[in-house]
């Protein structure tokens, strides 16, 4: 029986990883410090260890306590566009975590790394964005997962570490943190609509984003650290349906069965148009079995009516605070 | 009077950029941990304030009790080869601390920050290396050199913080450090020889570099902070003149006078041949003033014979041991 580590394993996308691969027969080993994730959240069947990818000791100790096959590296502070505004924090959470993570993997010859990395690599290239692109992110939470991305490669061609990058874009789905003030459109749409506010939405919502449903992505990222074929390979993955946030909000308030009015913020800097080509995990993985943007509201949605979730907090210490746009000061 | 911020203003290339922009007429204040530097390169002209990059909180206090115009950030630990098994300290100290710094540029209003990157950011490319190429770094301190390039052009974007980025590659001259045993050739040539050792050379020797007198790029870098047609701008800085390590092992002998065998080691993971199109740097700034690399030896031979050095120090913590090349261990 293999064994996999799953940081962030309590969050959103790790939590469903876990899920999976406990399907497939692997011991899983959750690593979370809790900072976003619920252990709720952590089926009981999994190995639960609180802790911070950035306790190097604590990693270095459990690396050694137990024999770790895989690794599935999901442990991030995610929001795209807070992070010029935490620079220092994303960088340590982001890529010094992860390096810590590297670091080990390194030293106890794991099988496979698989990391999750964004589409907030390509930064605002012409889209489709496609695996063959050479990266040139344009905010601090893109810089440090391509970061990652490349220490990767670097880790591969000095340690033959062998590894699988996931660039998924737009994920949601049950248990997504609907709280977090800064991040995930459709959570946010959500929590506020559980709490009667109107729907916040930067510039005039004519930005187009391709949703993913969570169930679609995680089986392929799950099975990818079995699959040798695949190592070293970089994958875009997610949905190629595009739909506007204006569009996108009227759908979640159907989903909710709650109507709001919306609230038009000024316009943040950020990509307009992102979709991204998936030829390649296509190719790799067969078809994509795509859930349908309404079926995928409608589970999220019923989930989200029928949890309880935290209480959106700010961020408590941002860095900078110039340019902030005023609907997070 | 202009007040400029120079971190690792102590160190080799740091403190000749101080000695340049109070030459000027700069009010300069150095920030050095002295790590790798040493209060006896820093002229005495200079404010010394002695603290680390990551030391945020007195970055911060820094800048509020100064009204600082330039930042010059030096600060780094700037062995390539070394990084891949040091990847935390490299991240934390080359990537975090320059984060730090440019955090409180962007608070503080600072009319220009100036970064010495690296030619290490082009990675394994096609030479000459140009600026209009794409950065792909393979190691882990080119990774971290070019996350901070990408992280000033996001800041500009965002908070427009000018800057500039210079790309040196491989300085040499008076004040290196010379007793680091990672770090830079020629001063590792000229410490084995001052120490009657055999001079150490990774692989046949083969491969080949451009050496740059630091005397030649330091006014360049000085100057560009005060220059706005080149705020936004990246420059390879350096020499044109290529020499393969076994002939520049010949070259020191005679510099210094003094006469050893070569002690072949085992190849290890490095660009073979390395050289950089400097056509740009020309066009903004005039002719390069190229020093002979015979003349630039024998200024910084006589310099090493007659000072006093820091002992060599093998690095205490290294993160991963697997690899590492028997001469390190």
């Amino acid at each position: 029986m293999p064994t996999s580590l799953v940081t962030g394993g309590a969050g959103f996308i790790g939590s469903h990883i876990v899920d999976q691969l406990l399907t497939i027969g692997h011991k899983v080993i959750v690593f979370d410090d809790l900072s976003g994730g619920r252990l709720e959240n952590v089926s009981t069947d999994a190995k639960f260890v609180k802790g911070s990818i950035l306790d190097h000791d604590l990693l270095s100790e459990l690396f050694e306590t137990h024999e770790i096959d895989y690794v599935y590296h999901l442990a991030a502070y995610a929001a795209e566009g807070l992070s010029h505004f935490i620079k220092r924090f994303n960088y340590q959470n982001n890529l010094t975590g992860s390096v810590n993570l590297i670091n080990e993997s390194v030293k106890h010859n794991i099988k496979c790394f698989v990391f999750t990395s964004s589409i907030a690599v390509y930064g605002n290239q012409t889209p489709p964005m496609s695996e063959s692109m050479v990266p040139q992110p344009e905010d601090s939470y893109g810089i440090a997962k391509y970061a990652v991305e490349l220490e990767l490669k670097a880790s591969k061609e000095m340690f033959g570490l062998d590894y699988v990058i996931w660039r998924p874009h737009n994920v949601y789905g049950e248990r997504q943190h609907i709280s977090d003030p800064y991040r995930n459109v459709i959570g946010i749409f959500m929590n506020q609509l559980l709490h009667g506010e109107s729907l916040s939405i930067f510039g005039d919502g004519s930005q187009t984003r391709a949703f993913s449903y969570v169930g679609e992505i995680v089986p392929l990222i799950a099975e990818s650290a079995m699959n040798q074929e695949v190592y070293g390979e970089t994958f875009n993955i997610g949905s190629e349906t595009e739909i506007s946030v204006k569009a996108l909000a009227k759908q979640v308030m159907k989903a909710m069965k709650l109507a709001s009015h919306i609230n038009y913020l000024e316009a943040r800097n950020e990509v307009k148009h992102a979709y991204a080509n998936h030829d390649k995990v296509k190719r790799y993985f067969g078809g994509l079995q795509e859930t349908s943007l309404e079926l995928g509201l409608q589970k999220m949605a019923d989930w989200a009516k029928k949890s309880s979730h935290q209480p959106s907090k700010k961020f408590e210490s941002l860095e900078l605070t110039k340019n902030l746009p005023p609907f997070w000061k």
